[in-house]
């Protein structure tokens, strides 16, 4: 039965502590930052139930002046580019290593969100028998696809500027959002990895 | 033949890159620095030769505030701890994770070196299968040693406070320098995780 209140609408729903989280998260500025916190939160979780070690690594900086006179003090500093990607970890005996990245884009992910040094990375680690991925979101559909790194590395590699959100629907594996962790990647890793 | 020169001096050998590299790298004033240097040009030699993926996490760093006036200067900021290990990567399709320290003591390497997270996080990566050692170097005596994870963990886990030098010697194994890399750890690594 609905309840009515004395002005007739309709009573709200108390939002859960999960939506309010999301809320929170994808008002953010970055919506770079949702993903990152998804991601974040995963490996946590995969970290508190022992289903495998992975980590972000942090931002690098370049450190210009620091004052010791206040507790080694950084007062200049400015971000610089990872030169790797952003993550990586062991997961059943295995090397996992990946990049993530959003974007509000509906038709295309442009390569130029990764760089050179980013595409030879993972190629090594191909090469030397690791698992290697990218993790993108379309942000605007709420969509998080993994695709196999060779796939935009082969793109790069032929000097394409972008690969069309079709293919990345087609070739990626779509990551649903769920509870705990919200974005379970590694169950598709073991769709895509670990099928046997 | 020995040249003597008009003073009766004996003519100094002109001093190798090698050794101009080292001289520098060991006046400097942190010893665990020149630590750092070794290996980091270890990796970098590696990855050249298509040998192995390892790098160097980035030191964590809290940023406060961020100056956008000028192009995200960032104007105040404070080291933080590493979490997790120094470096990590992938050799021969094993993932390879391990902490690095240099300490002046003779007699002793002290576990307060490492963090609780560190000794943790090593633990995770044995039950996830990889490869989790330390590198200890001793800078009195010049001496880099390789130990297992699991000899400093269990040291740890039982209250110990520190590791005999004794021990290290015993149970560790040498890394010799030579030209390149002048830290050529992996050939231990090969010796203790690759012999069959």
């Amino acid at each position: 039965m609905e309840i009515k209140y004395p002005t007739g609408k309709k009573a709200k729903k108390t939002p859960t502590r999960k939506k309010i989280k999301s809320r929170i998260i994808l008002n953010a500025a970055n919506r770079g930052m949702a993903l990152e916190v998804d991601l974040n939160l995963a490996n946590a979780y995969y970290q508190e139930k022992n289903i495998a070690t992975i980590t972000k690594r942090p931002t690098p900086i370049r450190v210009v002046k620091v004052d010791y006179s206040k507790g080694a003090k950084i007062t200049e500093a400015f971000f610089e580019k990872q030169s790797t990607t952003d993550y990586n970890g062991i997961y059943k005996g295995k090397y996992i290593d990946f990049e993530a990245k959003s974007v509000s884009l509906k038709t295309r992910f442009p390569l130029a969100n990764i760089t050179p040094h980013q595409f030879s990375h993972l190629q090594s680690v191909i090469n030397h028998g690791g698992i290697a991925f990218f993790i993108i979101e379309f942000s605007t559909f709420d969509e998080v696809y993994l695709l196999d790194a060779s796939l935009l590395i082969s793109a790069h590699n032929e000097g394409k500027k972008s690969i069309p959100y079709n293919k990345i629907k087609e070739k990626g594996h779509l990551i649903t959002r769920k509870l705990a962790p919200r974005l379970d990647y590694l169950k598709v890793v073991d769709a895509v990895y670990f099928k046997e």
